[in-house]
């Protein structure tokens, strides 16, 4: 049996946007056919939301976008007013983010381990996988207990995934040991973190232990309906939207469905106005999550204008679309939102 | 413009799999390549956990599947006692079962449909539509405001989804109009039903509406934190588990990781010995919706002697998985474990 | 290191669609939505074409169908009259059913060989892997070698593959030991085999032995140009078509251009009347593979009022659909076409 | 009905690899996940192969490459002596690339065209549709009887794909409009290219009338098994040889099998040293197009040393693994191997 050290010894490093003007590369492939004249379109579609007065932007996560060397565009994102709120899984935040945040790294998996032949080995020595990368699983319960932490210090009431990610953010100002967090550079810029499924993740264990702890006294409990509250809430005070979705899942459902939500609390919210999803899911087994954001448009939730599909893994389409719109420099005359600062009366 | 009846005239019909004695046909697939043998495999696997005295059943739920004609299926497997748990998106049980089982129906769309090229035209007429099938937004409207009516009469607190989705199954009980329903059937069986994601579906509509008339009074809120610790506490008093999983999501991830929350919890419960999924999703985005099964065995979630994936979009593979442990019988044998009332004790 | 008879022991045995009546199953799905509805149409579009007392059916094989497990039921369509010619892949034809036609034998892999990491051990071995299936490389040198005999045996002169194949159907007619092969029934139902691209399979190997032993001496030729002209020439003499493809590739494109390749010579011959095709092929790379039906229709080659796509793996929807045509018996009224005899006069 | 103008007027343009230094871009994503790690791996790959001085490069294409804008980065492969041999479908190499260097064009099709819900009022029109790209039919005909003819002024016998292409290439240099050729360039770098399934393309239309119009008198033919022997013996020649597989299909089988042909000659020819694709094609079909590299070292046709699958659709990959090689600069040292004048003797 290999050494745990063996495995874990070669890092993930994160893609650095800022260093690379792809903007002729994406404009070259504009005349081009297939996922690259889509990816153009996206690119193009999203430096128009940035471009856009009036227009909030919405990042949705969805996948392990962060273990696999997306973690520093989505902060540079927020460091530059490129997003005005995020919906992602718990995994990207919790697990992968806020895990970084605390000093852990991911692991390159060798090729081999790719067959899954090894992942009885993996597990004896405590290392979990995720396809091609490698996490110490030691590390990942530490990130539960903290949770669990932050959880017991908290007033015992319904909290939003949103306020709870805010608590992180919190602690890592305090106890991170790498700041390069989405976590904590969106505390930082007041922009607002749901995660709409927020238990099935490292939080969710963390929380798990503090209910079971607390027995019967009242306790800390994550209430999914008031995610779905703020985040309509959101739409409900700003004038138009965008979607920057990456992967399908809740996020896409979540942050699709509040204009319908603002309708039914009697406010006639516009569509999303501008909408791209990177997905390599398949349309044919009608799931949400590869369904076309045409099909959205018949739900009343995403105007047809401007919205494009870009049939592509997300490390590759990801540093494209997201630096094309970066080195575009848009986001330079772009006023900052600072959106939770809209739902603290709220929470307080 | 069409006529919304000439839309909305010819309804999915739901799959009767006590009418077809499908095992020949499966077991001729055990002996070929690729999707049938694996199918094969799958189905002599959840058959296993039938026939295995102590094997709770967990099924999950994810895509869009009672629409597509799927629902009668689920609705055997609980009168037959061969599920014992569902996790689920929200959409698959509010907006499609519970929906029907308020007597709503879903409509087949034409072909050209398909190519989102009239989706402006179904916004207009309120249609809603899902790939090739399509919904009555208005009728969606009605089941909104009966989830925001159920939360309305709720003591204020916070609640799991299975708890909620159980008042919904005391609503079809009393009101409903079609008794072929997943939430009605389970109520009636004591299968608790757990949609980790509860917010982006119908019922989010409705405790939205509940929340935003409420104001700062006391409210109605769902503690997703409270869904895993409730899941977690049937792992922890069964002893052994197999996951049916058809579709990825929120659902699979959700049900994989009880077993390390009740490793948390101080309790050495084994992962889970029997594991198939039924997906189309790729390996190769790294997402947890098409990762192996081998890939959970190294985070500890799921035991590698008896799990298989089925590559195969769902209406092709969940009539004949299903259909032939319900014909091999097993289940016949099998006590029912109303597992909704071990958790009585923790929510009264 | 393992013996070569522990992992060549489990034979590959063919779907015998004879058995087993689907027709039931099959119009349940066809109220359903996604594949399933699509498997259900598709199933009738191709039970159309045999009722279609005018309609010339042509099967397309692309893909490892024969070693999967479903060479009987394209026996059986010959058998009974459900396919008037085939187009395929070499692999399919020469590599595994000539092959199996000789007395040879598929075998199944066990799960953990498709992952990949034993793949220089069964090198090593002289076993060759097709995903979870296996086969002796020294019994496919064998077949090989008979390619090759069956050149050395012919007057040296251009032959379209269909001629070849034809000999091949002799050759087994004389020394085959298994009954149940494609070529050998296609021989004897004067059903002609096209393999446009032939060379890269076994009779490959085979013809390169014959020609490079041949030298600067008169030798087989292999025309593929004749290939096109002579399957050409079968839609010029026939009033109408229908394509039942299974894959996509060269069968595909080879069968569906002989509509335009008609009119070039002068006769203006309709378009395919039906179109089925079983792939999972995404139609986003733009590919052959996975394009539309309606695609083809702006090439000309294809009508659009009887074409359907099904997304399912091959193993799955082929029982189905072929099975489906079978039980509907109206290939019991189904005049056989001997379409080879039309083509003698061209090649004698 | 719109005018033909109106669809045919906003062209395709090819990228040009020389103007983008994509270096830093891939060096960044060595580090990452998922496709980008395997995409910088490939890139590494092919750059090894250019450094080895003893290796030969073939390049196969499957899937509409040429039309999607990617012909002047194979124009500059070879302009650059970064390839050696090509092997590929018809469609890339006479019905896109010859068919632009007689000067046609190929056009942006608008996002509503992919639907298919037009493709009646196109083929009305004569534009032909690949998925979001249009063709002026009307010049693909005149593609077809430049062919022809080129056919028609052949001696009659047996050619291998390869010298028709050849023949192609003359025609391009004396009366070609676009010098942006893969056909022309190849030929003047005595870069051979084949086509193992050449009838199914514009070429194969040409051929069919040319046989026809010959009848009973002596006429070109094409012969695939010569296609065959001459890369077989291109490998017999050459130590080392690896591919750079874009797609699959008969090209990927075509190129992979010489290792096996060149052994039943009787030479102990290495196995390809050196091989990457890019391909969305999923492997759980079984079919070539998606089977691993690794599965062809089973066939001990691939090497597992240097060998990397990559997951993209080709147009974001291909200029990306290209350019990097270019702009790595390797191929400034590498002699040119001017592989058609091996062949030579043969077909002379």
């Amino acid at each position: 049996m290999a050494d745990r050290k063996q495995y874990l010894k070669d890092t993930i490093q994160h893609f650095d946007m800022t260093r690379h003007n792809v903007v002729p590369v994406v404009e070259a492939m504009n005349k081009m056919a297939f996922s690259s004249r889509d990816l153009a379109r996206a690119a193009d579609i999203y430096d128009r939301m940035i471009k856009d007065k009036d227009c909030g932007i919405i990042l949705c996560l969805a996948g392990s976008l962060i273990s696999a060397g997306l973690k520093k565009i989505f902060v540079d994102m927020i460091r530059n007013r490129m997003v005005d709120a995020i919906v992602s899984t718990g995994a990207n935040i919790v697990d992968q983010d806020f895990f970084e945040g605390l000093g852990f790294k991911h692991y390159i998996a060798e090729e081999k381990l790719k067959s899954g032949n090894f992942d009885g080995e993996l597990r004896d020595l405590m290392i979990d996988r995720i396809y091609d990368t490698l996490i110490d699983e030691e590390e990942l319960r530490i990130c539960d207990e903290i949770t669990g932490k932050i959880a017991d210090e908290l007033d015992p009431r319904p909290y939003s995934s949103r306020e709870f990610i805010r608590e992180m953010g919190v602690y890592l100002q305090k106890h991170g040991k790498n700041p390069e967090s989405i976590v904590l550079e969106a505390f930082k810029a007041d922009v607002p973190i749901f995660c709409p499924a927020f238990s099935d993740c490292s939080a969710g264990f963390g929380l798990v232990a503090h209910q079971h702890a607390r027995g019967d006294q009242p306790k800390v409990s994550l209430d999914s309906a008031k995610d779905f509250y703020e985040l309509t809430q959101l739409k409900m005070k700003t004038k138009e939207t965008g979607l920057f979705m990456i992967g399908g899942g809740v996020p896409k459902n979540f942050a699709q469905d509040i204009v319908v939500a603002a309708e039914i609390l009697g406010q006639d919210a516009p569509m999303h106005k501008y909408a791209v999803q990177i997905t390599v899911a398949d349309v044919r087994d009608g799931a949400l999550s590869g369904s076309t954001l045409k099909e959205a448009s018949s739900w009343g939730k995403v105007d047809t204008v401007f919205e494009q599909m870009v049939y592509s893994e997300a490390t590759l389409a990801v540093p494209l679309i997201a630096g094309y719109a970066y080195h575009k420099g848009n986001w330079k005359n772009r006023a900052e939102r600072r959106w939770s600062r809209l739902l603290e009366p709220v929470t307080a």
